[in-house]
């Protein structure tokens, strides 16, 4: 089947998507709860196909680990789909209601986006989970996963649309993309009038090609060069602890920090206290001139250091005099995702907080909480990195979409 | 002056705009009313060229009738400005604020989206509005006009531009694109890192052509294929009427109807009524062959006749055999504007208001509504037919995007 009749096929489950019950819904999703823990062989299966091509084809430790999905896993996922039946619809809210003087009533209301497209890599957990989240806010999804998962991503979605439509549910509302060329993704890209909504999921030079190419709408998410700023004064214990579990957590993650942009008036003081601390795990260290002379052991960095989203063991140093050129340099450098700064002053946070132009921006806290399950949203689809619709950790609120309803008995203009 | 150092300007600009007062935003609204009304004869010796330039190119009436400014006009622009500053701030309203087991406080917030670009065409008049509804929202403004007022959008944009630096402001906050060829258009189109937000004002070409080319996120706005729906059984006369208005009021604008969806068990009552009251004013009336035979007069509709926006006195007319049948025309060939049901029963009402995928569905009135005046936004920027962001009238509050605030004391993860 072409991306565009699976677009088609979307379009025929819209009407039933707009009337369907909270209840309803949460009963689908248990369904696709059930059926992908009493099929679990079958996806299991499907699963040491695309490791044994995975192998073949020379994929790494890394990736061959995000691919592979076992009995807990598996579980996981389940779990992971009933968490979202929990959560609380967030269709047919009333944003706003109101009379107008000629009698007319005005309300506007969330309703589904309508069709929303995901295209990611090789974690077949993605298949369940977006779906899941998909279904919980009304919408229809094409999921379009990456070729080392497809033997995975084919099982998981054909139990789940096989149980959705046990649930009196149209197959449809989930449907995945058999082709994994290049092609079937530019596809998606630019179905618009099918597709409401792009959201690509993965590394960065995905986002960047969904992002240079698509026509339809896209929300950004994912690239984080997030910086950790240490202000005079501040408490370098808590600075060394927060800067330490900011960078070596999880290295691999869109939170981790990657850059310290650090006061001139405390650098001799607190660099080598965090140098120390960063050692424990040999996290290398790249300063400019005056970091490298405040404190012995660190190499130099080039311009496109502060540019760069390590994900390794690697964080680089920048040496400022001011919170006005912590903040200059952090907004031209960042990528908009999580920033941090440490300090005692309460005036100097509060002008952080209002100029670092960044979806979350922490006082005296790790990057690392910037997370839908951190901030209560209980799941999250992605984080956004732009401004428009959804910004920082996206949840079930941000899969809808508005739309005004007007109660008249005859008014003309 | 390129279109990148425009956006390295307007770049320079937003840690002021993130940390200024509503009270002085307002200041420097009322800066800009006063000293548009203060310089009348230079906007109006510009505008004179402008005219002139387009008399010789041969513009058509209507448009030159777009592009004049006399004495009232401007009267009626600097009015414009003074009440968007009476309009509530829509930046630092908390979305929500909540504490974390862990002693994190979260708020989210309103700011700012940052530096917003408008491409629109030869109406100086939106030169004033949009910038004015930037200010109010604390974002740069980028402003592209289109070559046939460059001379009034030159003169205007200079006159807001120390109107705002007498007010303590950075010029830089309103900027004009000088370059009116399509390079400068496709420039602003790519100028991601710098452009946070793109709004095209003006036709559907305009439009189609920002959405295909656009890399920064568009924001889509304006074409309006608006239905109306006459139900079995509705108020033939209510039908007739808010048609008439729908249809004749304004021809031109995007909230007018455009298309008749009639039920077959009404048609031969109905059509020759809601006819006659079009007739007045010599509506020209395309229909299916079922309409053609329910009432003399109307001549054949094609298959693109559906799909057309006339912005004319024309309208097309569609039988239809039950209310789903209905639905699924208007979902297949709508702009998703804004479309209505004539009803006396309240179920098909809910169920239209339910499936209709439009920013704005209507019972018993007339589509003319849609407008963010008459929807008590106070003033808009466009409709948005999209899903993502905006949709429906777009007021200050669409011009904000939100950000996370995460107060600690040391908290690590």
């Amino acid at each position: 089947m072409t991306v565009k009749q699976l677009g088609e096929n979307a379009l025929k489950v819209k009407t039933f998507l707009a009337q369907v019950s909270s209840e309803d819904k949460n009963k689908a999703l248990e369904a696709i709860a059930q059926a992908l823990i009493s099929n679990k062989e079958k996806i299991i299966s499907a699963n040491k196909i695309d490791l044994e091509n995975g192998k073949n084809a020379g994929l790494n430790a890394g990736l061959l680990d995000r691919l592979m999905l076992d009995s807990d896993r598996i579980d996981g996922i389940a779990d992971g789909v009933r968490q979202v039946a929990v959560l609380n619809d967030p269709c047919n809210k009333v944003l706003s209601e109101y009379k107008k003087d000629n009698g007319l009533l005005i309300k506007k209301i969330t309703v589904p986006i309508g069709v929303i497209g995901i295209i990611y890599e090789a974690r077949p957990n993605v298949t369940a989970d977006a779906a899941a989240l998909c279904l919980k806010s009304a919408n229809a999804v094409i999921l379009r996963g990456g070729k080392e998962a497809i033997n995975s991503n084919t099982a998981i979605a054909e139990i789940m649309r096989n149980a959705v439509e046990t649930a009196g549910f149209p197959k449809d509302v989930i449907q995945l993309v058999q082709d994994t060329s290049r092609a079937s993704a530019n596809e998606m890209m630019t179905l618009n009038g099918y597709l409401d909504c792009l959201i690509p999921r993965g590394g960065k030079n995905l986002i960047k090609s969904v992002v240079e190419n698509s026509t339809v709408p896209v929300i950004e998410t994912g690239s984080g060069n997030c910086h950790i700023y240490v202000d005079d004064g501040a408490d370098i214990e808590m600075a060394a602890n927060i800067i330490f579990n900011a960078k070596t957590q999880r290295i691999s993650v869109c939170n981790a920090c990657e850059s310290l942009v650090i006061h001139s008036g405390i650098i001799d003081k607190a660099l080598p206290v965090i140098k120390a601390s960063l050692d424990e795990k040999n996290v290398e260290i790249r300063g400019d001139e005056r970091a490298q002379k405040a404190c012995p052991g660190i190499i130099p960095a080039s311009d496109e250091d502060f540019y760069t989203e390590y994900l390794d063991y690697i964080i680089s140093v920048k040496t400022v005099d001011s919170l006005e050129e912590a903040i200059e340099h952090i907004n031209t450098h960042s990528t908009g995702h999580s920033e941090a700064i440490i300090t005692n002053n309460e005036k100097n946070a509060e002008v952080f907080l209002n100029c670092i132009d960044s979806s979350s921006v922490y006082v005296n806290a790790s990057t690392r909480f910037t997370d839908g399950g951190e901030f209560g949203l209980g799941a999250e689809i992605g984080i956004s990195t732009q401004k428009l619709h959804a910004r920082g950790p996206m949840g079930l609120e941000q899969l809808t979409s508005a739309k005004y309803l007007i109660y008249g008995n005859g008014q003309i203009r």
